[in-house]
């Protein structure tokens, strides 16, 4: 069970979340690549303090909204959707290239990572990007208790599929992820936490918000690297999953 | 002696340039990566056209400037000009690689190409984002009277030269492009464009605007396609030129 | 019977739209505020046309999306619809008053439109940033069969409403326009528009797609100036709507 | 003496600035419109705080480079200056009425303030934009040795000139603030912050960075708010102000 982050969040002279705090404990660097976030030089210094670290790096593309840092939805064509995420990936594989590194993995962020779980149209449309790269890249989804439509679209594509799990979100009983806006969505326990990334990396079922049993097949956890607390919360899974082998 | 031409500047809703009316008499195309102009479904369109015509493509990188069409300076550091280059090239060379085609050089558009004609400081930042593309990609800049300090500045970052030059645009005695704002500028005249052009290509002098004779080492010319009246001219200067051979 | 137009399309170095020729022919200038369309200076060279020829001047609003000139929809909070309608309308009516003008009403633009006149707490977002203008300004909207809801939500923020219809649109029974994507949904021959246009003048109905009379209730006709055809439509609807008189 | 600080700086996701603490503290809040920091919602919250504080409001505009945080100069022409300043401090000033307000100067921000001081051009679109607004508006620009052409420049636009001086940055002999590059150049000393402070309160002389006397005629100090340490600076400037009445 791998660990991934979301990093490289800072735009010209905001700076946002914890990188080189988080960065020794997480296999998997989610990279902004300008949209929501990111901009250029951003781009390369998270690059460096990745490879640095031995971590993979992915791209995590958006649709073009810095005020709304991505998390807002927008109707877009199919096409505009490809062209988009093919634009993002590009720059950051060409920077990542220039630091003598390679993208393995994109990771779409945000609403359109959302618009994506839900809409085949919207996953073909980012399969197409990915698809057509010219070196493979795999596709971080989020794992749900049926991942075949996932599946067969990725396979169809001929795009390798990661799916990540949440240790610190409460899931329904179809494997998704409760709201933010409903009370419990969100774990602030870390033996909870803890609990629950442990069952998800040895493949136990997790307790759904209902208190039913839930089995995740998964093969990255999404950790945080906003503030000093969720670093801690990373430090203690990675070593909840070391004591796990 | 190449024709390149500044294509792909049209942006979302709004339309630029007559790129299916010139595309076929050009050899090399400049295409816009965002910046300056050039949403990323342009971009594809573009290079799609491009390749059906089996044109070279050029990456055309800009400040990020919209609204100012790139036209206007900005006081960058070095590391910012690089990483912006890295980032448009990346984005551009990904959505060629997508189409099954591949960049081959890159040309800064508008005030950034302007300011690296004017300062080693930022020719070298240039420099730096093309000499660490993974694959080679040349530079192309503009022809004057003395090209050493341009080609050892290439050669130390080991990336090939191209020179170009303009057939509509007067020179002064040390081969710059006289401003638009003097009278005499910009050669109008058909015949005298074409008398230029032929100048160029067979590597005899042409004269500047004091009358005077100035020979420029140059390996394209730069051409425009944005109406009816440049794209004759295009026409007229590949025709003028097949016949030197 | 008033005509109104998008006017103020352009943007930097892209033109859009045939201000000049069709400024003459209309009563109120919907002009693009920076967000679709519309930079500054374009801004203020719009408000100086208007103002030679008698034009009211409107704010034309958008969702921040110069990319997709404002015809993609985005999930955006309430709060955040009200401040950047604000935000568009205050810099519009700064530079009417500098050039000696002044605001007389809003019309939100393109998919902030449509989800406006879909959504009431959309329409109350916007209501909100029009009702707490300094000065009072209307709502220019949709007429469609039933304005009980629009009109009802304009008098609770204490807004004058003024509904627009349309002479080159096809309806169908509720009033509301055809999608483009119907055969039919656009009329191009210019005897149906102009009968379309003196039926709405003198409150007469029209005829829906489906053949069934439609009685619409409206105070100004939409009427576009993107190119030649489209301005001589709107002196020919001029010149029909002076014969009513 | 009044105190005048930047706020309103963050952007969307980006939080800068510790707004809520610093606000109680001074006199004048210049705000973000938008070009280089402060989006639609963000400028609503500055506004609605600073009215609680009774902190008289002030537009801050910048060159159109969110990227930069509008510290990079661009080569924009007089015309581009003056609209875009028209502009954001019509977004601001309606913002500032709608909750109430009014706006009460312009202090333009980072590089396009450093430009309007050093050329007399700029000055002038600057002072073209402020002229023209439908209500009074003062210029607050830098304190120098010589204030003459600053002046005389604002007296022919009938434009009040607010002068601003700093109690944390070492001057030189022309009264120009030493460069961020120099050492010495900015006072990290409490003591020597509030003794330059009073000394500028009062009309007596403060010492330059070569030892030299210096008297400087200000209205306003400019004091930050970016940490806990600047805010504490803050409290204590205002402690020793009150002292001195």
């Amino acid at each position: 069970m791998l660990l991934n982050c979301d990093l490289g969040e800072s735009f010209g002279a905001w700076t946002m979340g914890m990188d080189e705090h988080v960065m020794p404990f997480i296999d998997q660097a989610n990279i902004a690549c300008g949209f929501h976030a990111g901009d250029p030089v951003t781009m390369h210094k998270t690059v460096r303090l990745a490879l640095e670290h031995g971590v993979a790096l992915g791209a995590h593309p958006s649709y073009p909204d810095l005020q709304g840092f991505g998390r807002r939805s927008m109707t877009l064509h199919p096409e505009e959707i490809t062209a988009l995420v093919s634009y993002q990936v590009g720059a950051l594989s060409h920077i990542a290239a220039s630091e003598g590194g390679e993208l393995s993995y994109v990771k779409p962020h945000g609403a359109l990572y959302n618009d994506m779980m839900r809409s085949a149209a919207i996953l073909d449309a980012v399969l197409n990007a990915i698809s057509r790269s010219p070196h493979p890249l795999a596709l971080m989804a989020m794992a749900t208790a049926d991942n075949r439509n996932l599946r067969a679209a990725c396979e169809r594509h001929n795009v390798e599929l990661l799916l990540e799990a949440f240790a610190d979100r409460a899931y329904d009983c179809q494997g998704f992820i409760v709201p933010r806006s409903t009370p419990g969505a969100v774990h602030k326990d870390d033996t909870v936490i803890i609990a629950q990334a442990r069952n998800l990396a040895s493949g136990s079922p997790i307790q759904t918000i209902d208190g039913q049993p839930l089995r995740l097949e998964a093969d990255t956890l999404c950790v945080h690297g906003d503030n000093a607390d969720s670093v801690a919360a990373v430090r203690a899974i990675r070593d909840a999953l070391k004591e796990l082998h």
